[in-house]
């Protein structure tokens, strides 16, 4: 029932535009939604993508651009000319929407295409808006709400709700207020339609209140909302009066970048990659890790050097040194990964920092004890050397147990700290953990070969 | 403006419950949305859920225990009598939930569970709802939603919504159909307020239909409403009727369980596990992951084991053995998370597989180039040994351009046979690196070492 964007609908696209063929470019695209056609954009080069948003119609091309992801939009719009952003881009767009648009520009670029904006209210609404810090509740937010006084009747909320509701795509809500806008509940739209219109507001309305302040972090917005199952939530100033409106789709959007983000971070990528990004900005965002990995693999060798004759000595005490370095990156992400996801989705708990730490510390003796156990096996079987097996078993012992510790504090510690916890996983606790396990697992095994020598 | 779960509020209800102060537990709760009490819940341990489910009203109750994540639900459901069951909670809820309750019994009990709920529509709207798998459309549904035919006028719509909403918490939107209960469109309450009540539904609805039929996959019914920013999405059987609805809070919750399950996946964790969750669960979770990098480390050491003469000779061979590995692993796993993402955003784009790889391969080259020319620098400066550094960099340049290509495609093959594709980052893929880097690195160093010796 969906369209599907096929390699042969882009193809003969393509050849349409290259053609300059209008009729049979705006015929491909009719019926398509915005969401289509911002997907058929992102495959489209900049000067194919502004011929397909000038073809089409202002509120198709203003949405479409709405739907686009950051980094395309920004480049898209910037290659348009600034009275044509303001006419048919940020003039058929909701507010929120339309202030993300304007605020890729500079103060004199915002002032030329607001200029353009002939309608006062919505200039003044984006001007508005684009004071807010767009990790907030106020840059989340959209100025298309409908208030109404809770001393109303139904039928004077009906006629207010035909006078405000035109230019607004969707309401689901009303929201009540009182004398000074200060915001009193919710109401329904089907309690509306289900109730007599003599009804008086105050008799109808929700009184429970779920909303945020404008400056309220997007995160904590997004938790908000999916805990309350509310598809839009009112976001209100210091005093309580009604200023804004977040909608569940711009959450969503939020939930999927939080969750990447962490992800990412995990993964050792610093910004935002697809598959199909260019050189650079896939070198950019990978190289920073790796250059950690190189100077933990530096000192990794350093450490190593220090044994040198150790090693030359028994050569077997290099046998375990992947093995002991990739368990302490292994537990150590994993104990890092569980605080992470507990932090994101709000589900750590009230236990102390320092309770945390000792149930890790019981969980990680139980894991190390196994491993430790399954490579006393293992190891004695394979390479029959009780010098060798012992240094590893007991490095392994300890160094899963610390990386464990380590890995619950870090993430811990750095929010705290108000940085972003998912640093501490990837590249940046396998590297801790690698030195440290090795430093253990060296200094064990020196000291046990030479006893046993 | 919202609850917030402290610790001085758990302990005070915990000591009203041991006293079995039923007033006071009930004003502790009073005023709290379900979401707050299912928060709550999911703090106290069986006995004081069940003395909480039982003071609260049904509807509470019901809400609050469908908010609840899967494991507290099942097993807090579990040590409920069949009849409360039915009468206080599956009675009280939407469709979908009530089936997800149900869900968790084996056949007979749902039986019995079923035959306490007296109303007949309902029982035979949650048996339907049993049919369908949990990971499809039709196990996200619900059957709460209003049918209006397209030949009927606007007040005829709005009785119809009045008989038919009464069950129905929230309705966003109605579902226009033919005579044959086949999906035409939707109509929005807004534009049903705003039209005249003589107006005919077929000449106001919206025949855009964005739908799924019930065997849709829940990751593609997620990408779907988000695509299209939908806040409820109609669900038709496989000739277009339709049979159910899907609510945007459903999705949000899937859409955070597959973000969090990559990231699970990524970090070496087989199933959702919290901080708190007991030793059992915990080690059950994180176990198999470590016993594979184990049986990685064995492999590495045989791979070692066969050059403990080289290693004998110029010690100086073991260096640089985390280095090479943990670079190995740290770009197979960014390859392959930019995949892994790339498959679940839906965002991979049209090229071919080998297209694909051969850009990897571009910049995988770039980025092998700038870490071999930094470790040069480092360690002749450092190590001062040219068999070492030549060894060392030109076995780097290999992995890393070999872990690229490793990465980007394990991932997409998994994708082509339908395995989770997440499984390939993490422990997975580190592990094949290591190994694979270590054997380059040690094969490359025996043959410089004896040559420059």
């Amino acid at each position: 029932m969906q369209f599907e964007l096929t390699k042969e609908f882009l193809d003969s696209l393509r050849e349409f535009i290259k053609q300059d063929n209008k009729i049979a470019v705006k015929e491909q695209l009719s019926e398509l939604h915005p969401a289509d056609i911002a997907e058929i954009i992102e495959e489209l080069d900049v000067e194919e993508s502004n011929y397909v948003l000038l073809l089409v119609d202002h509120d198709t091309a203003a949405d479409a651009l709405a739907e686009l992801d950051d980094e395309d939009r920004s480049h898209l719009i910037k290659s348009l000319p600034l009275a044509t952003i303001a006419t048919r881009i940020v003039m058929n767009m909701d507010s929120d929407d339309a202030a993300d648009i304007i605020g890729l520009f500079d103060e004199d670029e915002q002032q030329e295409i607001l200029s353009y904006v002939h309608d006062i209210e919505q200039a003044s609404d984006i001007v508005d808006l684009l004071n807010y810090d767009e990790d907030s509740a106020g840059g989340l937010m959209g100025k298309e709400f409908v208030m109404v006084n809770e001393n109303w009747s139904v039928l004077t909320c009906l006629r207010e709700l035909s006078r405000q509701a035109e230019d607004i795509d969707e309401i689901y809500y009303v929201y009540v207020v009182d004398d000074d806008t200060k915001l009193k509940g919710t109401l329904s739209l089907k309690r509306m339609i289900l109730s007599p219109t003599s009804a008086k507001i105050i008799n109808i309305y929700n009184k429970d209140i779920v909303s945020v302040t404008v400056d309220e972090k997007r995160e904590d917005v997004a938790l908000i909302m999916e805990k309350y199952d509310l598809v839009a939530m009112p976001v209100t100033d210091s005093i309580g009066r009604v200023v804004g409106r977040i909608t569940i789709d711009d959450v969503v959007d939020v939930i999927r970048e939080e969750a990447e983000k962490d992800y990412q971070l995990a993964s050792g990528i610093s910004q935002d990659v697809d598959i199909s990004d260019s050189i650079m900005v896939q070198t950019r965002a990978r190289l920073p890790w790796l250059i950690i990995g190189l100077v933990g693999g530096l000192l990794d060798a350093f450490i190593i050097s220090n044994h040198e004759a150790d090693i030359k000595l028994s050569p077997m005490m290099a046998f375990f040194i992947p093995l002991i370095t990739a368990m302490g990156g292994n537990v150590g992400i994993q104990s890092s990964a569980i605080v992470v996801q507990g932090l994101a989705n709000n589900s750590l708990g009230y236990e102390s920092t320092f309770k945390k730490v000792l149930r890790e510390f019981g969980r990680s003796v139980i894991i190390s004890s196994i491993c430790s156990i399954l490579l006393l096996g293992f190891s004695l079987w394979f390479f029959n050397s009780l010098a060798l097996t012992l240094s590893a078993i007991i490095a392994l012992f300890i160094v899963i147990i610390f990386a464990s510790i380590f890995g619950t504090l870090i993430p811990l510690a750095l929010d705290k700290f108000n940085i972003d916890p998912a640093l501490a996983t990837g590249p940046f606790i396998t590297m801790s953990n690698d030195i440290i396990g090795l430093f253990i697992y060296l200094s064990v095994g020196s000291i046990i070969f030479s006893a046993l020598a």
